[in-house]
């Protein structure tokens, strides 16, 4: 099967682009694989797979593929990648796009800049649901949000849920904090039955932070759009950051918005095509 | 400038190629680094530039840089590649090519399976041409060559050239070899002025070896040519291994011949077209 294919990325985190909308496309997970491999194939982080909606009033659907071939729930920046390909290839006229994925749906805005802004839905506070055991542990409050301390691993977490699982924690400065040591002992935490995508926020403003994330399966990772959108919520309700946060990711920056407590998070970021390609699958 | 390039790779040793014969092409050091990043670009060990031969006789120039941008020597997998390439786009209805490089003359011949034996020449033992600073050194003799020790690190090296610097160790098991650690300290060792490339060789039988090698700029590479010539000479001289030996490097397989002393070192191997992609640079 000869197949072409967008390679993209956003804030260095890169997809392998397909478009299913004209017809349908099953991939074997030895073929996702191969789209994945760095070397032996085409490379990136996560397949993206365009297909008609099956919902009315709904654009598109997306999928999302890991390298290792597994189906993941949801991608910030795959969603903005998304957004610039159905616009860049024709395959809509609209300017706000609604897309179902595997569990959710989303609405998502090309800016007049060409960045694309993403309704994440509302942040999850219920612990039961991120999904963490905080059984036996004492939280230390503050601006009205919990801490949880993990005596283990010597670290403070801010726990939620943005559809996935996330824990924060703040350090004075990202470029000297420990993300390949505390990374995957956080990630993979026993208190966080799914595991965990860790995340080392460092303040600079009250509307500008920098941010590393050690993502669940990926390690560390050049960007992670729900990873920002979590540490901003935590840091809005921990009361250490304003509802509009610039954060500066090692892949490029976002912009999250959190207009009020009821409202969804708003991630703003940039989707670039990379190149054009055509594989013999 | 919109580019078209061709993704192949050599027994997992991955390249950019790039079609230079018809005009020419002077990429920039941002412009290469961006083309062989693996997020942001397309990613790649290597960028390899096919252009026309300056010297009679000759069939094609080419030439060879690092992700880094850096122009490099020589490529035992960058040269299959090579004609793989120009066979399969036309360039040349010849199965025995002549190809020039920044600093010798190559000759390749496309077998009936697909695979690409290369002449690699000839190694080269003088001590002062690797270069390897041996003052102070006493070698162990085996076989009629020598085992440089290496004190600080701990290890004992057989030291030639393939046109490009090599150490070769032997271990009783590539898969638990701390190449990791000791692959950088072998590489930036002071006795090698300009650094070196670091084998690491397991003997299965007389006729079959396993292969690592730690790459100069590179680190730890999939398959490297010239290190697998580089091992299996050593191996001829130190009287372990026959005249014609099959590497299992972890990209793949490499057939190594070096049919006497003073005869230049064949390398047969693959070259697999992974991709054809198109790039707005």
């Amino acid at each position: 099967m000869r197949l072409r294919f967008t390679k993209m990325h956003g804030a260095g985190n890169d997809f392998v682009v397909l478009d299913a909308t004209r017809r349908p496309l099953e991939l074997s997970a030895a073929q996702l694989r191969h789209l994945g491999d760095r070397r032996l194939g085409v490379g990136a982080d996560q397949i993206l797979l365009i297909e008609p909606a099956s919902t009315p009033g709904v654009d598109f659907r997306y999928r999302i593929f890991n390298n290792t071939g597994n189906e993941v729930e949801h991608c910030g920046n795959g969603s903005r990648c998304f957004v610039r390909y159905v616009v860049d290839h024709g395959l809509t006229d609209k300017k706000t796009i609604r897309v179902e994925t595997v569990n959710n749906q989303l609405e998502l805005t090309l800016a007049d800049d060409g960045r694309v802004r993403v309704d994440m839905n509302r942040p999850i506070f219920d612990l039961a649901r991120v999904p963490f055991d905080a059984s036996g542990l004492v939280p230390r409050a503050e601006g009205g949000f919990e801490l949880w301390p993990l005596a283990d691993v010597g670290v403070e977490l801010a726990v939620l849920s943005m559809g996935n699982p996330h824990a924060v924690m703040r350090v004075a400065d990202v470029d000297s904090a420990p993300v390949a040591t505390i990374g995957p002992r956080v990630e993979g935490h026993p208190r966080f039955a799914r595991r965990v995508n860790a995340g080392f926020l460092q303040l600079l403003s009250r509307r500008e932070v920098r941010l590393r994330v050690y993502e669940r399966d990926a390690g560390e990772t050049l960007a992670c759009g729900s990873g920002a959108c979590a540490a901003v919520v935590a840091g809005i309700r921990l009361g250490w950051l304003d509802r509009r946060v610039e954060v500066h990711a090692r892949g490029g920056d976002l912009l999250i918005e959190w207009p009020d407590d009821s409202a969804s998070v708003l991630m703003t970021g940039p989707a670039v095509t990379v190149f054009e390609g055509e594989i013999e699958l």
